[in-house]
């Protein structure tokens, strides 16, 4: 007898994963207006509103090493991912509900920690905490967590919007969780060695802190709402900014070209690079994590953000065919190529 | 150095823990209309709705045994636990996520064959698929469904509205979902100690389906509505149904008192009791998973259910000095104890 078909998830990789359960996806109602393949879904809201809905499950051992992140910070950073894709859609969020598989390892003062830090992110978010399910683990702990957001049906911003000669924005800067995640497997590989040193944290207290206690950039969006800017598009960088710029690119059936001199990197993330033999536009591009919003806007609202401390213009769109491509610092035209996860 | 105080989960337990988490929820929403405490949350929805939020984890090992469990029968129940909170709110489900984590030992095959069941559920159900997360995990596989029903806000049904002389009706019949996990567990244990015998399955069709393929009563609620019956109060069965009489009465602020000899139980699910030399009125009072509805109704509407085939009337609600009882089929009247999960 022949033994059944088996495929391994790695050999189609997590995009021909998502590709294939999308397959089967039939949408019954009117009142779902997106459905996957954006940051959030959008749903029927009332007369005034639609809904978002988006949704993140965090593993142990996966998406966070207890060893170094401290439960408080995981708690926070947990509905952060959450609150930063509403962002990306132009939202505001307002009701969560919270998911945890608790291993036995755990202690009531170890879950009340991890909500210190979910209350904390509910009040500087301004969530509801409104439903959840607390089960046991036989593994590691277990985070999902889906948030519900809001807007007026005039201001969504889907990935799918870029135009030709819109120009590419990004808040904050990039590539510093990525460095201080190698800071903080370094530290952890140095004290598994010998458990009297203490960790070397104190060098690098902007990119660990970027690892450990990212925001969300809710402030960036009320502040393009009292700029009167409505971007074209926009995405989260989660996982790194070259593959959300293929992202923004293929929904949008657009290319873009952008410049790495304009990357805005921090010092420190650019010196810790260096001390890794790493160039830092690597980590810029490729780092995920950081939780800044990558958008475009139209060239009319270019004279209102080009001198905002926050935000850097990066480069602009164009046509498809012309591709995705980075101006390097020496004047060569790079391929932009993305390196999403590869957790399985 | 004293070490750092350290209570275990189980000490609390889970009733305890979640009290220990409701206690830091602050609602900052005028939106949010119900939050923690119910089948699912109540928030806005516009002008004629309102919306409903449920969410559900199951992970391996502790909700499901993927030895016994098929996968598209697991696809199809994950779907099936949300769906039943929903219906216990009145509601009808309209949206869902789904965020899974899938071990390097699940196949692409078996991802399908989970979504073979999540689909045909969402056709049943007639529920859109609107997102979801995809990650690897380091154990076993864990399935977290978020669901958002929608109903008109003069048709909530809460825990809390129950009245004294209100008729406590169940759908369906109970015990069987928790016997057929009785006889899967035994046939699993046979196979592990002779891998050449075969699981005995054929002669428990109905509780092993019970235990295998729940179906939510959305069923019911529509009938519910066909009899222009709305229900004072409303539970789903998950936990078993003494431990849901408790929370309809204490949410409601009332005691109860069924009868032992109205509790509706198959025919094979009191002959599985009897071979395993099991009371069958434990399984039915305190099984989980039968997923039926609880539902109290004001003496008015009787008539029109008493004949009903699939609907039993099991008692009355009583002042809350009298308590939740039972009066046992020799006329003894027995106090109604939850024997409610105990994962931790």
């Amino acid at each position: 007898m022949d033994s059944p078909k088996r495929t391994e998830i790695g050999d189609l990789g997590e995009f021909g994963l998502i590709e294939q359960i999308k397959k089967g996806v039939v949408i019954h109602h009117a009142s779902t207006y997106k459905g996957i393949g954006d940051d959030a879904a959008v749903v029927d809201g009332g007369l005034h509103h639609k809904k978002l809905i988006s949704t993140d499950m965090l593993l142990e051992g996966i998406h966070f090493d207890l060893s170094y992140m401290p439960l408080t910070h995981l708690g926070y950073k947990a509905v952060t991912v959450n609150v930063s894709d509403i962002a990306a859609m132009n939202g505001i969020p307002k009701q969560m509900t919270i998911s945890l598989g608790l291993s036995n390892r755990m202690s009531v003062e170890a879950v009340e920690a991890l909500y210190e830090g979910i209350h904390a992110a509910a009040k500087d978010y301004q969530i509801d905490i409104v439903g959840g399910d607390t089960t046991s683990s036989r593994s590691g702990l277990v985070i999902s967590i889906t948030l519900i957001g809001e807007l007026t049906p005039d201001n969504i911003v889907y990935r799918n919007g870029a135009k030709e000669g819109d120009i590419i924005c990004l808040s904050g800067d990039i590539g510093g969780a990525y460095m201080g995640l190698q800071i903080l497997e370094r530290e952890k590989e140095v004290f598994k060695s010998d458990p009297n040193m203490q960790p070397k944290l104190d060098k690098y207290p902007y990119i660990v802190g970027r690892q450990l206690r990212p925001k969300a950039r809710m402030d960036v969006i009320y502040e393009l709402g009292d700029l009167d800017i409505l971007p074209t598009s926009m995405i989260d960088v989660s996982d790194g900014l070259a593959s959300e710029i293929l992202h923004l690119c293929r929904q949008s059936q657009k290319g873009a070209c952008i410049y790495e001199d304009k990357l805005p990197i921090e010092k420190e993330t650019f010196e810790t690079a260096a001390e890794f033999n790493m160039d830092p536009n690597t980590a810029a591009l490729n780092g995920g994590e950081d939780y800044e919003l990558l958008f475009t806007i139209g060239q009319k609202d270019y004279e209102k953000i080009k001198n905002h401390d926050d935000i850097t213009t990066i480069g602009y769109i164009h046509s498809s065919d012309l591709g995705e491509v980075m101006v390097t610092n020496n004047k060569n035209t790079v391929e932009l190529t993305a390196q999403g996860w590869a957790h399985f």
